[in-house]
């Protein structure tokens, strides 16, 4: 039988960093550029405001004319213009004139200052009276102030929310450049496995998995290539995972990852002739995930256990569709949180434990969802972080402080997380 | 000139949400499901695990045939059979048999344990020995360990992620019925615009508000239905409004809000003879957003200014699209965080900053992205969370707590906030 030495999360996660997936570059129009990640750094075109303007309506005036101003003794000025959104005031402002400005238009020639509408105490269409001075620039939005033309507003490899739409458009990016969506392939393996439609039959149960790591490939950022299912047998599962690999950036199979006679991870990377970068992680759970690589393509055999091939996922899939993404921080946002429940049973592994999450007075205490074992498909259901519990020979309390990891989250953690090493002998 | 009476954020949020878009529901396959909402609860069809089941690769035995073993007395086996995944052991287990099994394979009948495959001390194809007892019911999965049949395992109204996905798969929905998104329709009026893809005249700006607002409502979870932009024209204006309310659930304009010669949103709601719930809020950004309704429609007319317009779409916008989507926390989730900063100036208004947040040592630390203006379009680039500033007669300083409303979230809080009522006379 073969024997399997487990390496640490960290030293796993390091070892599949080293290698990347294809990176390329998409043109996308802007309506369909949510969610994807820049691949140019997005640049100011030109300065905003790019004129003088007017912050609010009103009248724009030269302030020199309102300087002895008072209720007792307004000054009256006349207006001789009126300048619309969007249009222009051409001559020259003259001591003594205002013209009528809407929020947004640009400040005339030697008009230095605009008057609220609010604060105009009487006025018809020629003249206007104004009751206090106004200094130098008052309610001017000036040329530059929001940002400087050429300026870097957003690195490239973020992600674009509506807060980056407002810049795509300002600075005329009608068509945005966004990484390529990596294309990752998914094969189930098992011979107990059912199509979803499928009436449950003794024995058998339905694939969930590769439907879960398509779901997890599109909330990472790629692109999910459905290869089907599989029974045990090598034969076939050779044949599609060698065509596959022609076709997408990589591979993933679930099930048939753990030591036993029918087990197909370990024939399939010796027939494909991959080289194992591991194949047993010292964490609960997962700890039968394998990584392997060909010709610098990844071949992940994740665990049939539902809980140990998500968790296999999120930790060596997810990184690398982030970094073909251009993004910085590509792990699970690391986060602290306060135990609600005891967990009184050692562990020779790191567990990740699969959570939810209550906030009460700032603070962020959580507890399992579900059961907790790997195979529990219900404790995926509501799950929202990871509890990490460091392996070693105690358990853990209710009150004590733990490590989480952010599975809904879009932003990320940089290596490395504040995880113990796992001291696994 | 016409005088607007500002009410509360709380009341004006109120009165929007006392009417709802329409519902529907949509059928979609499981792997197109992702991010929308369940529109039914989701119901387990079969117990979790369906049957006994042997957690790891092994023998399963009886344990009785073991209550003797140890090191110098081992128990020895016959090994009368092989269950691969998804087949069946169809005879009844004897004593002194034992059947190799897979990882999630059914227990044989009169089978009560199982050996895993690493405490097999010495086996060939026709015995094993077991060197300790094993107790009943050892390395067992029992049936409905995990769930019960019927049980309502997530409930309608919930966003579908990669849990979700797992536990629809098992339980056999590869059709999944979710709530229809709602269509938001988007008009940009003001006749300084240019259109994203035109070079910068003097005086203009191109339309941001639009793709902004675009993009606020697939964030949602709603549909954007772009009507392009339009000159200060009322004319115009009434007719494309008037013809869009034929065609989605709601219409959003922005720009023409305010109090101005040429503002159209008072003249527009008029003409439609739609009803005004609120035409100013007391609050920074955004003081100028109305809102109406026209035979339970909603219309809304957002600022032209970017800050603005963003902010009425998170307070008044998203949480009708949230209801219709069936969820249950239908605001923007708060927290709390912590003033990296001060600011200084008191204001009658309640202010919602853009911010950015940065984690150290579990708090959450909040300075404002970009220029604190509601005209900034950098501002909202990096925007992650708005900064609540109650109105009141003081600033706020460094080390403050304040609440945050988060803006990447879905999850979302319930109303009502805990945000002091605005006394603003």
């Amino acid at each position: 039988m073969e024997v399997r030495r487990p390496i640490s999360i960290s030293d796993a996660v390091s070892r599949v960093m080293k290698y990347e997936l294809n990176q390329a570059v998409d043109y996308v129009p802007l309506l369909e550029s949510d969610l994807r990640f820049l691949a140019e750094d997005l640049l100011a075109d030109h300065d905003v405001p790019p004129f003088n303007r007017a912050p609010y309506d009103g009248y724009a005036i030269r302030s020199e004319d309102t300087s002895q101003a008072s209720l007792l003794n307004p000054a009256t000025l006349k207006v001789v213009g009126d300048i619309g959104a969007g249009s222009l005031y051409r001559s020259e402002l003259e001591n003594g004139q205002a013209v009528r400005i809407m929020t947004g238009a640009k400040i005339p020639n030697q008009s230095d200052a605009v008057v609220m509408l609010e604060e105009i105490q009487t006025y018809d269409a020629d003249t206007i009276t104004i009751v206090r001075p106004h200094h130098h620039n008052e309610n001017i939005s000036f040329q530059g102030e929001d940002t400087k033309k050429d300026q870097v507003l957003i690195n490239k490899g973020s992600i674009i929310h509506p807060g980056t739409v407002a810049l795509l458009a300002t600075f005329g990016y009608d068509i945005v450049p966004v990484y390529r969506k990596p294309r990752i392939g998914i094969l189930a393996t098992g011979s107990e496995l059912l199509d979803v439609h499928e009436p449950l039959q003794p024995g058998k149960i339905r694939n969930s998995n590769a439907y879960t790591a398509a779901s997890q490939v599109k909330r990472a950022g790629g692109i999910p290539v459905m290869y089907g299912k599989l029974p045990d047998e090598l034969d076939a599962c050779v044949d599609v995972v060698t065509d596959a690999l022609q076709e997408v950036d990589a591979m993933i199979t679930t099930g048939g990852a753990s030591v036993g006679d029918f087990d197909l991870v370990p024939q399939l990377i010796e027939r494909i002739d991959a080289k194992t970068l591991f194949n047993k992680v010292a964490m609960r759970p997962g700890s039968v995930t394998t990584v392997a690589e060909k010709d610098g393509q990844m071949i992940y055999g994740l665990s049939g256990n539902p809980g140990a091939c998500y968790v296999g996922f999120e930790l060596f899939v997810r990184p690398l569709i982030r970094k073909a993404l251009g993004a910085s921080a590509l792990h699970l946002k690391r986060s602290k949180g306060v135990l609600d429940r005891d967990f009184p049973k050692p562990n020779p592994y790191t567990r990740l434990v699969r959570g939810v999450v209550h906030e009460r007075d700032g603070v962020q205490y959580v507890e399992p969802s579900g059961l907790d074992k790997s195979s529990s498909v219900v404790a995926l259901g509501e799950a929202e972080v990871f509890i990490v519990l460091p392996a070693g020979s105690k358990g853990y309390q209710r009150g004590e402080e733990v490590n989480l990891l952010n599975l809904q989250d879009q932003k990320g953690s940089k290596w490395p997380w504040d995880i113990p090493t796992v001291s696994y002998r």
